[in-house]
């Protein structure tokens, strides 16, 4: 497999490229009729595919196989205040989407400073970084809510806060392998208040650390999600 | 500390800030002669100065405390292929610095794309990166170097090659808790050859993974970093 398609809907019954795809497999990858195409519809799902009609503005496939990828990682949510640059909060989305992130959330903190999301971009950038990485499943990109609206209504399941003074990597990372569903919390460039990270320990967030360095708000949001994928993995698929 | 000066000669006498960082330093931070600011040599440590002359054009200061900053990690040395998009390799070399790389040796491998590889540049990205960070140490950026070159002339220490069927995470990661050399080797984005595989192995290469999902090459050389810097820590300052 060297190019992963997107089709929503594949698995109820739509057997047709959107129109950007359609022209990729025409023009770019020059596929005829009779060749065959791998699919994800971003929800844990690869079909594999024999194109029926090519054209620059239409494909259509019949699928001849569907695979279901097994649960590979805990379930990652990604809670992560904005940042003020926009091109930083896309790469971002792309690397968590790539590290195995299942849903984004942008939260708004006290120290959050303000900034333009433009979520249809966002979507465009995650479904972009899930084809390239060959994974099978589109992460949600939630709409922005507030710190305290969302710890209040945030998932069952271990739930870390990533702050400097908390548990080093050592002390927390060994207790991740079982879990099923894990939240990433992280703050904004000022760091979260006083009284944030007291709100959120009240209701059952571990303070954690994420190494000696500080890091900015985006790279500490990849880390945390790369640390969970690579050492929470429940089964670990090869190649 | 908000804010980190850049001065490389500082420990042998040259007490005074570069151009771009005096204009910084008079109009952004709006410093007078008698307010302290921090330095770094970007090897290693940390200066507390005080400022004695201010102007757009040249700030000059003299030194009142020197910290030479505990080394937190191991020595991170990280081997990784160009990619063919220039601003994705300044990326990485941003985010390596951040996560505590400390040199940084860009290496041509079978599959390598042809790429430029603009290293003044590198250098500046490295310096603003170390300054963001708060992080005393600026890596070393290498001059590109052929694969197996590289490979016959590298450091002692643990020396590992990141390869999708390599060891996971699990596996790898207990055991460079007390290193204090570390060597990573990230291939490009085709992967390394078969046959550059077994020649790093001859040379005592451990074989590593990253975790169950394809990562881009700058995104394993930063992963990679991460791992190692935040689980390798000698001993772990704290904020």
């Amino acid at each position: 497999m060297d190019y992963l398609f997107y089709q929503p809907d594949t698995a109820t019954g739509d057997h047709a490229l959107n129109e950007d795809e359609a022209a990729h497999c025409a023009r770019v990858l020059r596929k005829k009729p009779g060749d065959l195409i791998y699919i994800t519809d971003g929800k844990g799902n690869l079909f594999t595919a024999r194109l029926t009609q090519v054209s620059l503005s239409a494909c259509r496939f019949e699928v001849i196989a569907r695979n279901t990828a097994p649960q590979a990682c805990p379930f990652i949510t990604v809670a992560v205040s904005p940042v003020k640059h926009p091109d930083r909060f896309e790469w971002l989305i792309e690397k968590c989407t790539e590290a195995g992130a299942h849903r984004i959330v942008p939260i708004l903190c006290q120290r959050t400073q303000k900034s333009q999301l433009r979520t249809a971009r966002l979507q465009r950038v995650a479904i972009s970084a899930m084809k390239q990485s060959l994974r099978p499943c589109l992460p949600e990109i939630a709409e922005p809510i507030h710190f305290n609206d969302w710890i209040n209504s945030a998932e069952e399941g271990r739930r870390y806060i990533c702050t400097a003074t908390g548990q080093e990597p050592p002390e927390w990372i060994g207790k991740i392998a079982k879990a099923t569903k894990i939240t990433l919390v992280i703050g904004p460039e000022g760091d979260f208040s006083e009284e944030e990270l007291e709100f959120a320990a009240s209701r059952g967030f571990e303070p954690i650390s994420l190494g000696p360095h500080r890091l900015r708000t985006e790279t500490a949001a990849v880390a945390a999600t790369l640390f969970v994928s690579a050492l929470g993995a429940l089964n670990k698929p090869k190649g």
